[in-house]
């Protein structure tokens, strides 16, 4: 396999864009990229996206955006992976470009939310879980997390109250993004405790806001990268583990399997151990996911996730920063985007490009982290300084 | 680039599964193509499939499938090129193997549209065009097509039902073909001349039949397909070519810039001609766009398409056979399944195991076309005999 590198990176702002669309959004990231990366056009790209078929009524995204975005007629499909779409395609342009078949490849996860009711948005979401197992008992992507949210409480004693530290956090960095969100909300642990159940015992502040986003990344082989681009990351893995779809299936609801599978694919092919990674942007999508994250991946031990987010050792100044830009609590969650955004803001670190006051000092590598569903896809993206 | 070769191939037969789940006829069609492989597992799994989050409610179907197929853990994604899906699917295994990240990859086509309404199938294929412009019109896939075979008859002067021709030959071939939908149901072109009309003028004989079908093929370096595998079959080129989603944008209704572009890529990279290719397999989903595949392919002149089908040279006998085991006309088109039915019956034609009717004889070099939309993603496969 050859040597991959990340050339270029574009972002859409994450907002409620109501007035614009899935292609508008995508073409948008896809030629900001490319400008970054100063590269003219690509060889082939991959769409991550989740929900354009469901709620915009528009499937085949691949060629309808390389078409709006100038690179006609190129090789192009849409990849797949619920939440996790994003990163799947990442992970499709790395082998594209690692088997010599093509040179410029780009990945874009681009997602548009605000397009149908609050209710279409829930169902089609819940097309993530198992629709005949859990989807048709009702079970909503946030009441399957506060089922595993519960059972942590009652396993491992935390305090509910205790998970308002991610909240924090993750809303600090996000002030200091100006692509977030929540670029303009700070909130306490005050606020944490007295926000608005959602689905016992997850409320508003634990849950990242679903909104319209678009990311892209351009990946090259590396010696391509070194010879056409300014300024090139090294993209050492990006390896993907997989679950059961459905809670009931799995051993346990506090262990992701495919997080602990992925992690390891990740490092090891990277050859990195957990101690080399600078900074490590996970799937808050649900502050539960974050501890569960930080366990089985094998930074934290079961059932301290949550501690090390009250000690402060996951801020931009401690042991390891998570969700530096803000995360999917602050940045926002486009679903089939959020992985693309994690790798765009892991590369900004990397360059040291991001706002100074959530730049991790001298990061070196990072790892990235973009789950789909309750767990069952996750693809970890382990990127290096060049 | 490693070389590649198909180890495996599986089918259910294509049918209404009215009994049966998408999960359930992916894990069919999976286990068979790792059966005849002699595979017990595999590193990758590519789920092409177009409506399952539309007409399912499932998407994620990448996780799901590997994990009810017994390959619990491993890397695994969904593929979308609207149609074009099942063989979009093909091109990421091949450039999974071909980096030499994996060893054993499935590429695997799925889909159930007996699910909901005919209505709601209507409008979940018509995502595949442009949903903005096309769409919003109300312009149904059928009704796409029978505005470019409209044109076709205007433009060349070819006799409406000269088009019976296609379904004749198809539905002939298909008798013979034990997993085709209409495998008893020959048509003569007394019944096309009579057949009912759906937008004309295109006829109920002109459209293929959706329906739930599975087709998987095992894909693996054709150096480990020849210690492990029986009757490996060698993959030259998988190549993909796009154009405009909608048809308005096209500088011309009758020529399909995506086939010319993906036929092209897909001989270069074989290192073949037009006169090596023994049988083509083609995307009959309408009879027009048989015609405009043979002609912008470069089999036939532009406007002759028909013609050929009409002198019978392609018949299992004739100069270029098409559609030998029914196509999608008589096989019967599970869109996001269809592109895996056209390859696992090209490795039987060149297996020698096509049913005795069938069999092109001596066949040496297959070509499969695999088509998204009206046309704007394209997906042309060659393959030798080893």
């Amino acid at each position: 396999m050859r040597e991959v590198a990340i050339a270029g990176v574009g972002v859409v702002p994450v907002r409620e864009h109501w007035e614009r669309s899935l292609r508008s959004l995508g073409v948008e990231a896809l030629r900001s990229a490319l400008i970054d990366a100063e590269a003219d056009s690509a060889d082939t790209l991959y769409v991550g996206n989740m929900c354009g078929g469901m709620l915009s009524g528009q499937t085949h995204l691949g060629a309808l955006i390389a078409d709006y975005a100038g690179l006609h007629g190129i090789e192009t499909v849409r990849v797949e992976a619920a939440c996790g779409s994003a990163a799947a395609a990442l992970r499709q342009a790395v082998l594209a470009v690692a088997s010599g078949a093509v040179e410029v490849a780009v990945a874009l996860g681009v997602e548009k939310l605000t397009e149908l009711s609050g209710e279409a948005v829930t169902h089609a979401l819940a097309t993530a879980g198992d629709a005949d197992y859990e989807g048709q008992m009702g079970l909503s992507f946030v009441a399957l997390n506060a089922l595993v949210m519960q059972r942590y409480i009652h396993e491992y004693g935390v305090p509910k109250d205790a998970f308002g530290a991610f909240a924090v956090l993750a809303h600090d960095n996000a002030t200091r993004n100006p692509h977030a969100m929540f670029n303009d909300m700070r909130v306490t642990s005050e606020q944490y405790a007295r926000a608005r159940m959602v689905a016992s015992p997850i409320n508003l502040l634990d849950s990242s806001p679903i909104a319209d986003g678009a990311a892209a990344v351009v990946v090259t082989s590396k010696d391509y990268a070194r010879r056409h681009t300014p300024r090139p990351v090294s993209l050492l893995s990006c390896e993907i583990g997989t679950d059961t779809l459905s809670l009931h299936d799995r051993e346990s609801l506090l262990w992701l399997k495919g997080v602990e599978r992925s992690t390891k694919r990740a490092l090891d092919r990277a050859g990195k151990s957990h101690g080399d990674i600078d900074l490590f942007e996970l799937h808050d999508a649900f502050s539960i996911m974050a501890a569960l994250s930080l366990e089985s991946s094998g930074f934290a031990d079961s059932g301290h996730g949550v501690q090390m987010a009250q000690d402060g050792e996951l801020s931009i100044r401690g042991r390891l920063p998570i969700s530096t830009f803000g995360g999917l609590k602050g940045r926002g969650h486009p679903v089939g985007a959020t992985g693309l955004y994690q790798v765009v803001e892991a590369v900004q670190q990397l360059r040291g490009d991001a706002p100074s006051d959530i730049q991790v000092d001298g990061a070196r590598v990072a790892m990235t982290q973009n789950i789909g569903g309750s767990g069952a896809t996750v693809v970890s993206t382990v990127l290096e300084r060049s």
